[in-house]
């Protein structure tokens, strides 16, 4: 037996008893004559005492050769401390050491095991099993395991059954690319890996399974983001027989469950909607954070045919007003109009109009603006003295993109993106289809399975571009939390959607065959969505990066650097599998 | 609004209800100027009633044109049935029909959606959406999601968390094959799938997380059997500073309560344990079935020496008793000859000696043993007047599995084998090693983590083959439920591991130099077991095929039929991957 408490067990009331205790040296403080160890587990930590005299020599001596991060047993008896550590949940107590046991030595970590670390992001990924040790990562994937079990708890209350879908499955190489497995059973062949287990969530509503759920590893091999992972993690769900309002509303009971039960926050008893059409009007995002305001101001009547060129000749003259920020210095301005100016942003320049406390205005375009002009603005941007107008102008599309991103600059600029307060925010109605220019084709917006608005059905022969779906995304914080749709259930309207998409016949039939023979046995009316796990705990926990609560993540090259994966195969692996490098 | 009532929720009680049911059509019974319709949805069966002249011709019409599986949606009163149905859970009452709506054709389907269907395997498999809606099969998956959902909150009150890992690791060709991922980013690199996720989980331990566990897909390109999928799920488990007693108790825990919680199963209160050579010795089995007796009987004592040089020249002369069997006919006893000649066993004949009645003895080798030689081989036997003793005899290890494979034919002969009774068996103290004729090395039993017995340690440099493992299985009824060990925690010890198994020490770097480099920073003791979750679902449900517990299971070939994968690459994906077939 290795202990009879973890570290973070004892209190006053365990004081007189005989423990063994096992765990990491946190730290060793040796005061000549008297040592105090501090050993941690997950559970918390523990502090042994030791006096020279009182214990052996052998065992005090043992005790001196300690370094952090040894794993070591120890015996002793509870006691009182002579001073209490309130911060500490043992800090009644210490462990006066009788025996002490190294189970085993360490060498010196190459970063510290503390809250704050030393380490950097690279040393630490490629020692990522000694970053794991520390409490505010262990913290992180402690969230992510409740957060899985609770909704797993909640969607079995709800009558969703969890059913395992195929990871080998077959690539269909629209969208975004497969990762794919060889057979060497089938030479020549490939699995690949799921993008998600769409076609099989819809599969077992034609089974009747009615109410589905899984929490599932998805892949995809896009180029990486800060926020993408090559596998990620997916609460994935699908109802029969249900209509949008249906779907909304149980999901919408599930994360206001999920963060009642987890991190104890209330959510608004109903989550606002807004249409995709409205959201990019009014924030250019299809995923607006309405934690903080500074909407759109469209200025084009009050900024257009002054003589100002660039505007006069522009799609659109965007306007958000920053409250309070008159009081911007040159260089604070200068430093914005930089930071609008980066590749990533891709400005041309960035106006501003000062709304000054005396009620006059000061803008970078005064040249071509009388006071009364400006006034205008400021009244359109429904702005008060003291506030600060930003204003960009260009195509109708692209200047959206980057007042949004304009906007949330400005937002984390002021601290008024609170990682503690979360705005939940459905966004309905997005289109059906995009446009592709590269390959002159539509493509589907959310995927080639979505099914159209009844009301907009008629437009799919004469504009198919403005048909809307009924798909619709939770976006919270300025992220997307999820998304779905109502499914189409009827054969001819798949196939219809396949033409519409690009697929010939045969195309269709190859990758999807089985789907739309499905449709031909009674397939139900279907919908559902799917969470992206990682993005909803990094949420929960107030980050913006899915990494920290990953286990295990990949770098933006797809390597797990501790492992060293990817990595070569050798010859028989190749022989085996009927396949060879093209170089 | 699809629905107000599932198909299985109606009561007495609900009479007079104006509701709204939706399903699929399970029969039609058309009496002319009466009809009624079965509606079938996940929850049950209701009957609806539809009489010509009370409802609209065009209805009645519309109920005629209603095939099998068609999904409808009907609204209607709730009445009180006529005569009512004890076997129907929704027998007391049937919906008078007011509305009728088809919401989806279906065509006739290949085979018959009931309980016993007329399909075949292969046709079912073609078309699993349609299987999946026979009841014994949504019963199958509803056990599976039972069985996971229990097993997390068990973990969960015990402390455990569930910890993801990655399913893109690293290639490591020892052991089963696995299945590969060429990497697009990291051209001419591969990832590989996990055959199980060991070295994360204990890299967990070293991490601190003390209790880990995951239900998760693991992956082996084997060649298939009944019981083998490429693709399959394990509950694994990890625990810190346990000894392998800790790691039994708490998995013997989990077991009881599953079988409890799930199907109201008590099992023995403390599993039996036997050691590994024991079982090979008394059942020629490392998963014995111990629902039944017959042990393994070594007569060599008593058959040898008496002129018989089949029995002279073998290793091993062994027997099982099989009771009441005197009376098998020569037929009966050829066609059991017959079985053990199948290439399958392999055996090249099959001695019996009859126990009659009267005292008297009748065997197949009369020509060479007494009546009392015989008297002796039932006394060891512990055989009475009745019973029939078989024996096989040869090579110590051959002869001791085509014995385990006649004393399992001979327990479902006689109906021993009783699927509802569970006698679940710790199988303790494997060897380390297992010699390998063909590459003439030693393989790892379990895997190159297992640590040797402590009081073994001194044979690893002497004896290699006689040292025991800390390393245990769980049998039930026959089949492997799972297994595990304590592990090395020592670097020496894991690097003298690679060594004994053939590893240069630039192999043991380049694969596991993460594992090793990590036990040098303070890693704690550590053991723990994986279950197989689709062998432990089928076991619960009394079956040996596990296929049917897994909702789109692969062919022997690896095939998805259903989605016909895998499946050829299309000329992008070939160039983007860097790879090209070998033919």
């Amino acid at each position: 037996m290795y202990r009879s408490h973890t570290c973070g067990e004892l209190r006053s009331s365990n004081v007189g008893e005989k423990v063994t205790l096992s765990g990491w040296v946190q730290t060793v403080r040796d005061k000549g004559n008297i040592a105090w160890i501090d050993l941690r587990d997950r559970y918390g930590v523990t502090q042994m005492v030791a006096e020279q005299g009182v214990v052996s020599d052998e065992i005090f001596g043992q005790l001196r050769t300690l370094g952090r991060e040894f794993v070591v047993q120890v015996e002793g008896e509870v006691i009182e401390r002579y001073s209490k550590n309130d911060e500490m949940e043992t800090g009644d107590i210490e462990i006066n050491i009788a025996s002490l046991k190294i189970l085993n030595g360490s060498k010196v970590p190459p970063f510290t095991i503390e809250d704050e670390t030393d380490g950097g992001e690279e040393i630490r990924m490629q020692y990522r099993y000694l970053d794991l040790r520390r409490n505010p990562v262990q913290e992180k994937l402690r969230l992510r395991n409740k957060v899985s079990l609770e909704t797993r708890k909640y969607l079995d209350s709800q009558d969703f059954l969890e059913v395992e879908t195929p990871v080998l499955i077959k690539s269909t190489p629209e969208g975004a690319r497969d990762f794919v497995v060889p057979s060497r059973m089938n030479e020549g062949q490939f699995y690949a890996l799921p993008q998600s287990p769409q076609t099989f969530k819809q599969l077992l509503m034609v089974s009747g399974f009615d109410r589905y759920y899984q929490i599932v590893k998805c892949f995809r091999d896009e180029d990486l983001r800060a926020d993408r992972q090559p596998e990620f993690t997916q609460i994935d769900c699908e109802m029969a027989f249900v209509e949008q309002e249906d779907v909304l509303n149980t999901f919408e009971g599930m994360i206001k469950h999920l963060f009642k039960a987890v991190i104890d926050v209330e959510l608004d008893d109903k989550f606002p909607r807004i249409t995709y059409a409205e959201a990019m009007e009014r924030y250019g995002s299809d995923k607006p954070d309405i934690r903080f305001d500074m909407e759109f101001v469209y200025l084009n009547d009050v900024a257009q045919g002054k003589g100002f060129s660039i505007f006069d000749s522009a799609e659109v003259v965007l306007g958000i007003n920053v409250n309070d920020c008159a009081i911007y210095t040159r260089k604070q301005l200068d430093k914005l109009t930089d930071w609008v100016k980066r590749p990533q942003i891709g400005c041309k320049g960035l106006i501003y109009v000062k709304c000054n406390e005396d009620g006059s205005f000061k803008s970078s375009v005064d040249k071509f603006y009388s006071q009364e002009d400006l006034a205008e603005w400021a009244k359109l941007a429904n702005a008060k003295p003291g506030d600060l107008i930003l204003v960009l102008s260009g195509g109708l599309d692209k200047t959206r993109k980057q007042m949004n991103e304009l906007r949330l600059h400005m937002g984390d600029e002021l601290g008024l993106r609170n990682p503690k307060v979360f705005k939940p925010l459905w966004v309905m109605d997005f289109p059906l289809l995009e446009w592709d220019e590269e390959t002159e084709r539509y493509h589907a917006m959310h995927h080639p399975f979505t099914s159209p608005k009844p009301e907009d059905e008629a437009l799919i022969n004469t504009d198919p571009g403005k048909v809307r779906a009924n798909a619709y995304d939770l976006a919270m914080n300025g992220v997307e939390l999820g998304g779905g749709s109502i499914r189409i259930h009827d054969r001819d309207v798949q196939s219809r959607m396949f033409d519409l998409l690009g697929f010939s016949k045969e195309e269709a039939e190859a990758q999807f065959g089985f789907l739309m023979s499905a449709f031909e046995y009674g397939a139900p009316p279907h919908g559902g969505l799917a969470f992206g796990l990682d993005r909803l705990v990094a949420t929960m926990g107030g980050s913006e990066s899915i990494r920290d609560y990953i286990a295990f993540p990949k770098n933006n090259s797809g390597r797990d650097v501790m492992i060293d994966a990817p990595s070569p195969l050798n010859l028989q692996q190749f022989e085996e599998l009927g396949i060879k490098l093209s170089k």
